[in-house]
């Protein structure tokens, strides 16, 4: 395992449940810069699929650079309308023509691909955003051409690291962690969204506590077609807090205050006094989106823990370091926590640009547990972390069966 | 009548027919022109019928400005795909917000009802483009506000001219006329896509008549998905061919020479020596086209005979000229050359801007009969062109439900 | 000559001086349409001037289609801002790669040409509009490639006909017409922009010939920081009043009425009553252009003689029959009515596809003149004709010199 | 000072020069993440000042969105050009009408404005990047109005903050941190610029401290224009370690390794063996930037260290916490760090949305010192902190000055 370069040390981080105040936040379903990351990573992974099929491996594309601009709708009570679409630029990279053994050039009908894992991901995921008529979906993609005789000649198990770059993960999540994350996964639910249809798929979570006092300050959207007056919008919200606050005493003892769409001015109806959308989303309405603006791979923005500024999201599974090193940190610091007595665990890697993706330049595992636990787990950890980094060239097949979670 | 300023005269143009050379052409429903202008069209209407609804009339609006520009596309036998969609710009100005008598701004979804005008026209018109994979549409609209309290005070029967301009229309069709005309419509009737589907949309019929022989030069896109082979391909020409020789002997006892596809090299199969198309349009592969670059109000382009240059396509049909006098010149001849004895009559209309539309600057009717015919139908022609330019504010009527020829 | 095909015949046309009507437009230098061309024309001459020098020879493109979206703006005596740029995207094909005889591809680039030969149009044609602020200009080419080794070896005189087109040209201009070229002609004219600088580029002249009055009715922006008051703008449209009239004495003795912005309403000053531009064209507010929407090659729309509905603009000029066949058979005729007594020539030529572009599959000329002297002329007719037609294969040098009129 | 909310508390973290790893990023001028950053808060400066000027405040605006999409290149030893332009389009949203006392809708050149600012920070900083020819520059705005009167009712003395928000700042910074920005900060002075202008502006430096080794990946964009052979780009490479190591001297004692363009394979010279660019950015070729992906305020990315996600760039210096918080996060914390015998210092900002800007819902300071310390300065970093707080009323001036860090 030495090319592993595995550094096991004692943690010097005082687990965030320890310390006087965390903040966290999560950005659901519907926010313009979770639209932005699906929207990336469907069209990375219908385009992984593509190559797949055709030429028998994935090839290289990035496309972590989706803008989406927010729109202009009138929503009102029992209806509303979009009065301007929303407009989803998909950028990026990606190999457009390919060099087959016979010299004969292929070209990748990328814009189909992109048109079409866009809707997919719309209609799958936002219930009243209606692609046909809401959206205008565009894309802009730098060409690539790969010879094929090169890429088998090239062939290893292990490719090379596009990048000097890292990765980081850390578990578990603290109670406020594992709050606000459930809060948003509860909102957007199937169960939710049957119960009460009324709640948008946007859904902004954040989570301040002050030593034993949790605020939650909820943004959810309500969608005007279900509500027919102010009434009915304040009971909505109502039923919301106190869905949350079912939630939270599953999860913690702490006192736990829940504020719904606190900038509402009930008075003003709505005529702009509410957090009304048409389609579920803010990016209805001018709020616009980008990739890699919203929640890390654990599916959060934690401030004050050791966070990667590399998007997952669009990027190849392949060889694409800012992606797979955050999972892999992500899912080995998980398997680790899991071991005897261990409190908490970080991991951070560091490529080296060139070398195989699965021998970093440093791999840094820093366990809070006693001395004991961690001379008991050292050899363990690192072969967790080992294994993980060793699954990397199996990796993708994870990443495009959706089982990897990624912002 | 006197308002009508309408001058009845001897017409001083030789008939078509009679000339020793005629050209004539006529794109047909999926050529990129005719979809530019369809579009143009589809969304001027659904505008209207939202301002109807709303607002009790049509607002101001022309959208005469789309660009339908070409995508890329690798059609082969039994298949082949869209590599790049086509874009699709719909640009022009509408009336982006009313302002109603209590002063309350009412903003309209101009761009939503565009992208629903322009999907549906092409999931009506061309059975295997698809918009939801083959098609980005986008629009530029330019913006308007109007009062509705000023436009009640301005009601009135007619509106003014919106400005100098003009239309001219003519009647009967020549033999090379009509020929032309009706090889397009058979081949892109349901009949033929039914017994023929291999024969797409895009259609393109030259008429070339020199002395008693026509010339009939047609362009037929073939979709790959139909023919498995060159000998297919060829066997689909030569049943097109078949089908125009026995509509031609409907039309004239004129020798008609047919020729299909004649850039053809079989020799290339299907890499790049047949016309063939995956989607049914040669707009898949890199041919633009621009709303009022096709044919004029009668289906045809007629370089010999007078032609306005105006776009009939996306004007709005309450006050715009060039919408207007086109059509009515149009149908004014057709109903005039019923008349007994007229060989050919030709309306040419010259609106005087702010004048109420009904009441042009000049109105001439040009026919070809003898002088005691004309002596005998000249107040009878008068009347028909007066009844016609009165009926200009119902036409938008016809204009909506599509039973006016417009291109 | 006989591969020409030429025919001679006497002309059935009443020459449109003799008729009771006419109806002529010139769109000039500042109007949409015109601007659309002019930048059409000026990409296709940038990309040639670099396939020249860097190849030898003008390679295939197409830039007839562009498209100019209106902005917003708003003039106010003395001053004025844009508020929102104008839209201007070149679309069409151009051959962006070159395989060299080493097999090596040399990418073209098609874009930075195309940005620079905007620019500069814009900069050298229009004095107040700004390209840094008050524009932006996109494009969307398709992609071509071509191989210099199958260039080389189909080389010949004369490239094929690239589609079944055709081009007319006639000579002399009517009176009306002349009168309308020249206004125009005048009010952008060097002189004038110096001694009446408030005059706009967006100039559009419409005439209506009735019997022996020719009305004129003119369209002319003016620039909104040249004039301080109503009353400096009604100078300014006095002062152009008396200038078309002064022109026109020198062109006509019939009565001539010159109307200048009829739609003015001089009580709302500068809030909308007038035709104040910040720029010097209407497509700052809203108004559209699209390349071939305007002038014919003789620099006039004239709906009652033959025209073809073909750009001139943006094509290239080395084989495309819709730009060469039209100029030729504008050059020709002017040529053959210097020829002594010839009232009236038409020029109409039909490509064949395919064939030489010097060999029409019809040349015909129809010459308004007493039968002696068309005996006599026929021949010389002929050769000037095959003389502009044989000259096809140079015509490119006056065009990239800008020495032919195109619109 | 209670409405400040200020805890000061001893610091839990581990100062990053004594952990055993420490790894720093930063995107220089160049960088396609950075002119993002760029072109949004220059967009924003030139929004804030035309505000300004003409209504006496700052406006609502936020185009923290901006995307930059990469062209294509073809840079060669001792020349090159750019074959696809860079596309930029701006996005956001901004008060674009204003309604004034007597009930006037002004509207805002915003467009114009965005189009101004991005042509000229470009100008300003990337010496080869020709906003005329080499990039396009679009932008979608979402509109706004605001109404003068409910303005001025409104006002007051420190506006509401925009949203629940947060801010984060520490100093000093690590020798780590010193030297990966000081190394891009020369790479891109103008000093250097001028004694080595081959060196491009998209310099990335990445350090990754192992005990006491800082390894320093530089990748340096080198002006094709500049180097005419390969061994004149290497004799570049060298300088730029050269000037490296010399700086690092100055900087730290421990060992310092430094990567130039690690990735180049010299065998392959100018036919992509090289980092080498036309422009002196990535951009030209591919790589794609959006605006809050790069540096955070402080002009690093620090991962191990608590850092907040949100763009500081392009948003309104007014009332967005987004900005104002990590900015006064970071200044106050270099002045706190100032007194004696201070270690660390951290501030931790957090918004109580509608409340006062300058009174936060928790304003955190974590100060590593020995208690006695502590308990010395405590009053006096209280009264620093709450001293820029109170300074947020006129940030704006020093933002729009260019004054502030931002990225």
């Amino acid at each position: 395992m030495a090319q592993k370069n595995v550094v096991v040390e004692k943690s010097t981080y005082v687990p965030p449940d320890l310390l006087p105040v965390e903040i966290v936040e999560r950005k659901g379903t519907g926010h313009p810069d979770y639209i932005a990351d699906s929207i990336s990573e469907a069209a990375s992974r219908e385009l992984s699929r593509y190559y797949l099929e055709r030429f028998g491996r994935i090839l290289h594309h990035n496309l972590d650079k989706v803008l989406v601009v927010g729109g202009q709708s009138a929503p009102r009570f029992g209806g509303g309308e979009v009065l301007q679409p929303i407009y989803i630029l998909v950028s990026g990279r990606a190999t457009t023509e390919v060099v087959e053994h016979d010299g004969s050039r292929v070209p990748i009908p990328v814009g189909p691909l992109i048109l079409k894992a866009t809707r997919n991901w719309i209609k799958a995921s936002l219930r009243y955003l209606d692609p046909d008529h809401h959206v205008i979906i565009d894309y802009r993609i730098g060409k690539g051409s790969i010879d094929l005789v090169d890429i088998y000649q090239r062939a290893q198990t292990y490719p090379g690291a596009n990048d000097t770059s890292m990765g980081i993960g850390y578990a578990p999540l603290s109670e406020t962690e594992r709050l606000v994350l459930e809060t948003e996964r509860l909102l957007n639910s199937q169960k939710i969204k049957k119960e009460l249809p009324a709640v948008g798929e946007d859904i902004k979570v954040m989570g301040v506590r002050k030593g034993d006092t949790i605020h939650l300050t909820v943004a959810a959207a309500i969608v005007s077609r279900h509500v027919t007056s102010t009434e009915e919008y304040l009971e909505v919200k109502k039923e919301i807090r106190k869905l949350i606050l079912e939630k939270a005493a599953e999860i913690t003892n702490r006192k736990v205050e829940v504020y719904v769409n606190t900038g509402d001015d009930p008075s003003k109806g709505d005529k702009g006094g509410l957090y009304l959308v048409v389609t579920g989303t803010s990016a209805e309405h001018g709020d616009d989106g980008a990739t890699g603006r919203g929640n890390r791979a654990n599916g959060l923005i934690t401030p004050f823990r050791p966070m990667s500024l590399e998007a997952t999201a669009g990027k190849n599974p392949i060889s694409h370091i800012g992606k797979l090193y955050n999972v892999v940190a992500f899912n080995a610091s998980q398997e680790i926590a899991q071991l005897d007595n261990i409190k908490e665990v970080y991991i951070k890697l560091i490529s080296q640009i060139g070398k195989p993706i699965n021998e970093p330049l440093l791999a840094y595992i820093a366990i809070n547990a006693d001395e004991n636990t961690i001379s008991r787990v050292r050899h363990q950890a690192e072969e967790i972390l080992a294994k993980h980094l060793d699954g990397l060239n199996r990796l993708w097949e994870k990443v495009l069966r959706g089982e990897v979670a990624l912002f």
